[in-house]
């Protein structure tokens, strides 16, 4: 893996700083910290902080850096001893401020090489083992999601059933949420990023929740709207167009598909339904250590989808000052289509009905 | 407050693009956009699953990005119209690639110039409302805190100790966790920011835990390190030292004083009774919309600590295979000295004794 990404750029070393990138490539999970990459040596920089974490969970050399030995010392170090003059950074997740101090302080750097996404594309494709985390993560989501149904009732406050869920997450044994959850009811679901609020829930009320939790480190991702009482007519015409939409793309999606033209499929039964306005985000993302991964199922990414990268397909229909649904699958692509990772119910659910 | 920061840049417009300082200058909460601020007008750029919220959170213009409408789109003609050559941006925030972006789609611009730390000085000396927002978040940990003391005992996860005081956080009115909580027991102790494991508490251990919860976006930060059943002589040795360091620092702040002076007070003390090579991160940091802002109490920052500025003040000492103390505290500080905003007893508690 680090001799593919040494062989892809120009350089004779590689600087890793996303967090993510730097535990995928070395192990460490802590974050805060750098990987360098040459021919000759793999060595973790991070602080007293993460030191013996560190040692303990990558195989890398680890340096410590200080206040009194700074990163810049330790790469200058590598550097020179490596003879490299043309260095590669992550300039997709690389602060602006950084790289012009690492320049200034490395002025014997010839060529500061962007790696771009060379780094995140190694995670594209997953192997066996991350998809069975993420599928314990997304079976702990589908429980979760399980008896919170039973616990909603109105009068419950939208922050008070994300308290809930993500309680009986981790009681599950997840680590962590993977994002924080979305928890909208009633007008809010029109919102299709709503933050949870003291908002209590009432009968009628379209109920969105999108969630997710992480497993060693990757995320799993699902959302569901539900309605607290019985659902009117609208309600139902809206529900079914979404789910429509949502299993039109689950259809054609397989390996070898363009992301794009996933994303036209589940577009196009919206549209055709008379709600395209109302339908502005993208219909899905790749996810794996991080909750939002490319390639993604969007207008504008045209990239093929692979077998083993994880999809969510998630459409939805948002209608200010009314409410909103979506519906979103978290799935692994497969040679003839794709299988759920995630297997809660998706026709409608009328709470308490 | 745009006014003051408009006036300290060379540039006629300045792009605001970090989630937070977005949220300060706009009142927008969604994290995802970029502001644009000049003499002429404020806007806030945002996608569709935002702009129904920022609309109603912000007064700033809400300009909706989208796969037709690009960001750099919007910017042209803002810029245009405000005939800006010189165009400040976040540069401590911004990614490489975003800023090489910008600068290849908007060639009209002559110089781009750095804001450095600029927008997030705005945010240094908080208001009675900030204040009281945080003290809120700190009261609610302390009353957490309180609950999980009565619910651990020997054979309890750490894992599970850390979903419980988050838990208890959210019931009390929590909106998060303020960061990812640090809940650390026996040797994994010595790790000052481990991550809550499988390990079960044994009697004996010191369990710390470093943690906090937010209210209107405004963290709370504090550790204890408590021991279950009876502390041994060693233990109380290493408490009472961190303790001491803790007390002998905060002693000293108040308004006037500089971060890098207080911390040498704690790392002092921690020396003096032989294990300042046990103490290796900085004493502490300011809090805000951040968990951790500027200014530091560190070796390096020798800022000036001004009334109304939030700071942590944590000292610790953490000795591999055997475990680690950490106290941590947060302060307001004040013209004669220093209110705290945490009040949980910091005597060693031996717990179930």
């Amino acid at each position: 893996m680090i001799n593919r990404l040494l062989n892809e750029t120009e350089a004779q070393a590689v600087l890793i700083t996303d967090p993510v990138s730097m535990r995928y490539i070395s192990g460490f999970r802590g974050g805060e910290g750098a990987v360098y990459l040459s021919g000759n040596r793999r060595v973790l920089i991070t602080d007293s902080r993460y030191t013996e974490a560190a040692a303990a969970e990558s195989e890398f050399t680890v340096a410590e850096e200080s206040a009194e030995r700074k990163r810049y010392e330790i790469l200058e170090e590598l550097l020179k001893e490596d003879g490299v003059e043309t260095f590669a950074y992550e300039d997709l997740s690389m602060r602006c401020s950084e790289l012009f101090d690492l320049q200034e302080k490395l002025p014997f750097i010839r060529n500061w090489e962007r790696l771009g996404s060379r780094a995140d594309n190694l995670r594209q494709i997953k192997t066996a083992d991350e998809i069975a985390k993420m599928e314990k993560a997304a079976g702990i989501a589908d429980k979760a999601l399980e008896i919170l149904l039973g616990m909603l009732k109105p009068g419950m406050t939208e922050k008070e059933g994300a308290c809930e869920l993500e309680y009986q997450m981790k009681k599950l044994g997840a680590e962590k949420t993977s994002f924080d959850t979305i928890f909208a009811s009633g007008v809010n679901s029109s919102m299709p990023h709503a933050i949870p609020s003291d908002k209590k829930l009432e009968t009628g009320d379209f109920v969105t929740i999108d969630f997710g939790c992480t497993i060693d480190g990757y995320c799993s991702d699902m959302t569901r709207t539900v309605v607290l009482g019985r659902a009117d007519e609208k309600q139902k015409e809206i529900y079914n167009i979404v789910l429509q939409a949502n299993e039109a793309a689950l259809a054609e999606l397989k390996a070898g598909v363009r992301g794009c033209d996933i994303d036209a499929i589940a577009r196009k039964a919206i549209s055709d339904a008379g709600y395209g306005a109302c339908f502005g985000h993208g219909l899905g993302h790749s996810v794996g250590l991080y909750i939002h991964e490319n390639p993604r199922l969007s207008k504008t990414d045209c990239s093929v989808i692979q077998e083993n990268m994880i999809e969510t397909v998630e459409p939805g229909i948002y209608i200010p000052g009314w409410g909103g649904v979506r519906i979103e699958d978290m799935v692994v692509v497969t040679r003839e289509g794709y299988r759920f990772l995630c297997h809660s119910p998706k026709e409608l659910i009328e709470l308490g009905v």
